[in-house]
């Protein structure tokens, strides 16, 4: 008993392969990969300067790695500038804003955001399917293709 | 540049290791391991006949193992009984319900259970991090020292 | 944007819906899902007194529920009966060998055994896809119809 | 019960946080994190053109988000430019070549490398634990403080 002989193959995305949709005042989303099952989905976003995304909470971890610009959790002093690693654990609470105009981060993620209103109770759910479904309905609506977003 | 010398030591639970607690009518909880930022939780429960868990979504996948009894979900057919492998993939959706009295399985769960309400709603949620705080709490309220939970 | 409206479905197999088959000297394997890509395998073992499995390093995270008997590491005092929870992290490196007949063990894996000669270098690589390949043939070859093992 | 009041913090690492070190030709490495017992390790490299990783076959899966320049695999027709996404599933197996000098990465690994001679036999073997010892021993030989890398 060995390893196998088949080998699966790398998946390779280039960087305009898939469509940024606007998710307001001019910030995008592009939805790379979602492994519905598993509660993995990975985004890349650019956000401009003064873009919030609402406080929530991470139900599984979390990794963002920033391209260019900078941003910061308004619970945080630091800024996330170009060249920053972010880690955030299961159960981490924060309210993303941008700092700076065409921001660019991937988010690596596990698990569902719980949204939270003022007294701390869900108000929300976004998850990988969600936003999977978000992205194909705004490509649609703009008049472009079905993405080929990697889904398995 | 090779594999570290140093290696990680495996980690034994004796069977008795850990106590177990009461979570109503019988029914009981024992918290094995939690890996807080990790959103894992490994648990095993004791369950009797018509013990009912709130109708709940998850936000990662989740394994159980049945060891004995039978339990199934109210939205399936099937039965889970001693012996039966369930895989639950992240989004899964389901109202346990034990048949058996004595029901006993290990459940290997990443992220958080959104418990839901009639209407669809996440009415609360629970995690490991909360479990693990319960579990302490019902050992400290029972008069047993703090239990040896897995948490790192 | 909400939680998807389409839920995965419970995947649920029961204690005899797979076949054993025999891996020597009367001790037994089941493969029960094996997400290749993810490097995740979910096996089943019923071992035999005096069973066994040459050292190994494992190269991700490893959970071992055992249902019946005892069996330990060569490495370590403590014997795995009937109850026990065993957490192996990555890097471990461990000697498996069965203590009393029919001792039965899920093992829930992640990456590959590393096989170890007495030098301590790689003498053979065992992951899910090798096992999954492994099972099938061993089905095939005693006339067993392909087994519904959990692939995705 | 519901989710724990006390919240994880996000950890966040500046891009000049941590030196790069020479892996010779001017290419360069930096380790952000390590959780050896997940078998999780998140690095950071800059390749010269004509660097080359030998040929290796993973354990687990790997994300690579490309930043700047250009490197590919021997074995497929694209090339990773800048902006790319690159999932390579575990068992792939690939020989890593750069393209243009100034090439960043951020690999997002699980599980270990299987360095492979040209028979495919495992000639080394590299994981996070072992490539983060070099990491420290390399800053410590060229002087530098012991780099802090999120290690747990």
């Amino acid at each position: 008993m060995t390893i196998t002989a088949e080998t699966p193959t790398a998946i390779h995305i280039g960087a305009d392969e898939l469509p940024w949709v606007d998710i307001g005042d001019g910030s995008k989303l592009k939805v790379i990969q979602v492994k519905e099952r598993e509660g993995l989905w990975i985004v890349e976003n650019i956000f401009q300067a003064g873009y919030v995304v609402q406080k929530h909470r991470h139900t599984g971890p979390v990794w963002g790695y920033t391209v260019s610009g900078g941003w910061k959790y308004q619970e945080y002093e630091y800024v996330n500038w170009a060249g920053s690693f972010l880690y955030e654990p299961a159960g981490s609470v924060h309210t993303l804003e941008c700092i700076e105009d065409n921001t660019q981060v991937w988010f690596h993620m596990y698990g569902a955001n719980l949204n939270l209103d003022a007294d701390g109770n869900v108000e929300s759910v976004i998850d990988g399917a969600g936003t999977l479904a978000y992205y194909y309905a705004m490509c649609e609506a703009t008049g472009l293709p079905r993405p080929n977003v990697l889904v398995d």
